[in-house]
């Protein structure tokens, strides 16, 4: 079930499930998608390349079969007559066609008999702050079939690719594409990290400087960000790692390859990300004995100025006394003539004395 | 052995076990259980559909064997004696039943030879806090016994997805409404998880704005019940992978793609808990380090206020000194004509400058 | 070698080992064991049961080989020429006697040839605290052989069971007697953790009433327990797992279920000792915060006085100074009719200022 | 896509990558290089050894075949057409030399047909800090290809050793060699983690002390500076430990021996680090104690000098008052002709007294 | 390389270790061993038994295949050329030689062809903390050849078991006086964890107590050595696990049962230690919450000094001003007849009303 559209810090933790007890498949359209889908389809072969944007599907139902790879890519998930649709032309598993439409799920990869489907998660990092976005992938024996939800195309970098028409992506068929296209999302952490880590920086060099409750809010929403970083690293990195080792007719040895420098990225990727958070734990640390640290010093200067005053005040007090000094031996210091000059005497040398002794232990 | 009937931290940890020494299979009712049970079968095939509610077990004892599915659920659990006709009619293992008893179990399942055994714990998210139910599953060739203690029937959504006559529902046998079942039993942990969610967003509030005793008391309840959670959801998952992986021969190769598909909620619903804890004990040093803040405010009043008036109230004592005024070098200033007029501007340009300091320091 | 006998944190942890360089099967009395041993022999089949307590072993030479089941029973393990003996009748392997002899081991499971040899930890709570007690366990193929040290017989409910003539039990053979005993040592620890449980539920409701310095002494101490708990459960844990697993003789397979039965209700055990280990620790930060609470209050309390009497003593000593009043600027108040009146009428508006600032900021 | 040039905390984790969307085996120059490469070509067998730097690939081409081993070293990877060359002259995959050519990345392994490449980081510790430097390996059946940025040459030890003709370095072909130069990386970091471990002990020494503010900022940075050291020995066991393990044809078994003994370095490495990482954050709670004890005696002090002076202060104002002498009871002492004098024993003795109470607190 | 010869504290978990570069196999002596060697040679089979200390290895060329077992234990390691001969004596592997000299290393175990090798380090704990001193192991086919650095007879013990003719020892081969030695290594911790447990016991009664800076030196001491205890126990159970399960023909099935033995007390040495680990971070809380107990008093004891004194000061002072009494409503308390008496009665008052008010708030 959707969640409430406002943000809250578990949101971004547990963004949308199924209401229990759906039936398995039901379709329903994905979380704050609206609008008509957009279908960009790429055709080539090592020689030909073409770009089409059907508005329906029914020029998708005669595609397959001539020899070209064929991408298939949706963007916008709000029209669920089109993802049936496309289930039904490419035999897809209606498991796999309900895990399209929930967004906010952890990557994984299934092997269906006539295709392989995996979900991922794009990364970006913007002012606002961390963005998952979540990708959809059919592989086939000769299409690939992705499908994002509404907004900038994720995936126009591959698309270039094709159409300048490098060798190795034009020839090697549709697992080759796939892989190109879970590089770009598995490298997409790297900015993002980049800019999470720049961000930890800053809060680094504020807690250094002046820590303030403004930046132990800021550590904590860092944190929170890295712990939604792990959730889609791990997985991901499991996915990867799955492509690279299992046997899958669909995936051949030669590309297989190409699998395992994706599955070293993501370790890599996951590895920064894990020391992020030993340094924001860090921060923590050095948050706290900054605290300490200020602490003492309030407590220094309060207790170095009741140590200065307080036997000064109490020596002012003594000859402010009202003994009756008819009496010999009552207060005859205030009738000496350097009396006064003796008790500021008294004081300077004692303050003089104390912050000697401050000195020393280094309080000053 | 039961505990105590009043609800104390560690019983949510440890709620009910057989004594040492009992023997097993010992029946006993179910720790808080009392009244009749209520049997509800449901039997269908493709075609036909029809509910009973047998007050005896001797109706269920010619149920079997007439091509149709047959699912028995049993709410209550005090009827030993019922227990004991089921467990003899679908030739159940006494250690089995003894487990149906047992309230508060882990999650697990054990493979029987004529029968496939769960144990799961319902969730649910009311205001006094998390629910655990536990529900007892057999599934047969041909028929799924469940068992819930007594209350609200928790399966009874799919129930009237089976009145309902999804086609895939009715066609696939006792094997796929198990899936049906646990599906809504793993899914049910999503709006409980989203609860819980939403009340550690509430203490977060209430620790960023002005954090107090009940705050730190709130979140050590909800640490408590992440705990819980985690000893639900961590067999829960070794149970639905369990499922999807081993090979049963009541368990047919397409319902266990369905197997896969609730392992994954399940897998991504114990991440989620996970992540909470530590959201949690984020919250607890974000509460820490607003206790220190407090106490450098606190601290830094009192230091600013002593920093002025000690000073201030020497100088005070100062002149209320009693120095023998004829002698010509004691105390002129009391008679200088000016002399008040000169204490008070000398008072004020000292608080002045104080001020200046502490607002360099940003003390204020 | 044994420890002193005096009671020290860590000797709970370390309880007794052998000097280094003894020889293997080296035996000696169990630490702390006096006095001699009491031998329970019951015998049975499915028709027959008999205990008899014979003084010495030549009874036991002639025992096995007359199809019935034996169950030897020794209570106290000072009489290193018995242990001796027995291991001669029984073929019992020399490492394994030295295991039986000292006490405070790791549970643990060995399989010889001729047995299959167990060591356990009895767990019980009482005034004093936890208490193991060791027992070890020989399986053959139609006796077993138990030990443990003098006291309290640990393992007579399952004689009575025996001797009440359930079916299974006499009928079962030598290793489903292991199983009751296994399963009742295992089970006994339920009782231990509830029983620490309900201790650990007095320590936070002390914590949360008004935490000192015991609290935080016996929740170390429960903690120690924790540790102590754990060092037993979880070697116990794989003990349990290895005799549901591994194929031997004289473990049959229909007795095997039983024993997964009895893992399962080890990791249970383990689960909840972990889980109120992460109890205490939470009971420890809500111990730190209590204390912080308390400074911050006390702090408080500091700073509102001095706030409030220092500007007010300023005051009174400014008033009490002894200026010249014959010139005219002078302090002309204290001339003034309504001075006095004055001066208490700024107290106690300056006093109701700062109460009401205190107030606003939440400090009272 | 290469970071800014400018150094930061997170840049230590986070060095270099390549642009999402980048094709793969797209070449660009090494971050931070720049100039052309130097080439260091050792041919040698039993008998003979000869070094030549030639300056062109060409001489490379026809290097292969004479039965000799050719190691042929690479400093500065700014010389993206020099790489292309030699991947074509040696077959080697375009994935490995992109690799080559991304500095900072994670210590790797690869099996391809024709060679086994690997990454590894020469560590070192030079007063600025913790030194990484990336080397790039292939072996092939007879010759060894490296590649390192531009500097110093890392790798001459070994061609030292060569050149001085030990008999089993001469005899044992290609992966005896390579054998040599990853054992001269990995040992590198002994020297490393000795000179890390020295400045810990410097850390230590500081806090003990008396703790600062820089301390905890050198901790910090200590810290970081093992967590970028994980980063490195953790895969680079792993690499050791594959090389160790796997069957590959270009191991001979004679050599994996010794690779063997590598592995067991790298984890000596690995664990000494980490046993670093637990020093470090004990020094860190030895820190906060420190600043405790700090707070403590601060705050002793001030209240000592408070709970002396203000009842002596009050005693003084009570004498400094001025009631109406001429009343019989008001103030008498004032007229007492020891009155004065009695004041001050009565102060003397107040001191001495709580002079004596604070010692047996053990406040003094 | 060798260390400096200082003692520091990160010198205890990086002793020694080879300088990178340096070729495998190179014999140097070993760090802090001077002077000749001491061989003792022990041949024994059922029947007889003799002791020879040759000066030389001329002696041991001609001992093998007399049917006995030749025990050759060496102590001091800094006669280089001894190792090498012995080295070629009993076909050992240079880089097991090297291992051999190089001291401070992780317990490891290596199959050779000729001879199973072994690296352990035997475990003391004097006045002065702990001892490590490595032993070396090979076992061959009818020796067992063990190298110690200088000092005392670490293995005396064993040899004064074989001299006294225990049957089991004497016919079962080198194998079996292998495991003697290796138990004897192993068991050593016991003693050692006993004595760092009373270290931990003393440690917690002074902090208890009185906790002092001192307390937390010796713990942060006493957290290290368990951290060099742990880099030596973890190592030494993988090595016991790995003699106990490997297949070696040089190992019989009926010695191997006693490694497992010894593999069971290798893990019972590695719990203990771990959980001394929580123990000794357990005694680090309460140490802090010591700290803020005392610190919780201190400023009672100021807050309450101050609440007393400072209204009753003011009260003082407010009775020392000077307002000119001609005035009616100028302190026409000052001319009460008991002006004075009244103010000590509500002086006196006031403290019993604070005194009241504190032992309530449970401050006394």
């Amino acid at each position: 079930m959707a969640q409430d559209d406002e943000w809250s810090p578990s949101s971004e933790l547990l963004r949308d499930y199924q209401d229990p007890g759906t039936p398995p498949g039901t379709l329903r359209p994905a979380e704050g998608e609206t609008g008509p889908s957009r279908i960009v389809v790429a055709s080539y072969d090592a020689s030909a390349f073409s770009i089409t944007e059907p508005t329906d599907t029914a020029a998708l139902e005669t595609l397959r079969g001539d020899g070209r790879v064929h991408w298939i890519h949706v963007i916008g998930l709000a029209d669920v007559g089109l993802i049936e649709r496309l289930g039904a032309i490419f035999e897809l598993h209606s498991l796999a066609l309900e895990d399209v439409l929930t967004l906010g799920q952890r990557p994984k990869t299934e092997d269906y008999d006539q295709a392989v489907f995996c979900i991922l998660q794009h990364l970006a990092y913007k002012e606002s702050g961390l963005i998952k976005t979540q990708l959809a992938l059919f592989l086939g024996s000769d299409f690939v079939l992705t499908l994002q939800p509404g907004g900038t195309d994720l995936l126009s970098p591959v698309r270039e690719r094709i159409a300048k028409g490098r060798a190795r992506m034009r020839q090697k068929g549709a697992c080759y594409l796939t892989y190109a296209l879970l590089d770009l999302l598995v490298d997409a952490a790297f900015p993002t990290l980049e800019a999470l880590g720049d961000h930890l920086d800053v809060i680094e060099e504020g807690i250094l400087d002046r820590p303030d409750r403004e930046d132990i809010e800021r550590l904590q929403g860092a944190r929170r960000e890295l712990l939604v970083l792990r959730q889609v690293l791990w997985p991901q990195r499991e996915v990867m790692g799955h492509l690279a080792r299992e046997d899958h007719e669909l995936i051949p040895d030669d590309v297989r390859i190409y699998f395992r420098d994706c599955y070293d990225h993501a370790v890599q990727a996951l590895e920064v990300s894990e020391n992020f958070r030993e340094m924001a734990s860090g921060l923590l640390d050095i948050y706290l004995t900054s605290l300490s640290h200020r602490l003492n010093d309030v407590m220094k200067v309060l207790t170095i100025i009741s140590t200065v005053f307080m036997p000064l005040s109490f020596l002012a007090g003594v000859y402010g006394m009202n003994f009756d000094r008819t009496k010999r031996l009552n207060m005859p210091e205030l009738g000496w003539a350097y009396g006064y000059v003796g008790f500021w005497g008294i004081s300077i040398l004692a303050v003089a004395a104390m912050i000697w002794l401050f000195r020393r232990r280094g309080w000053l």
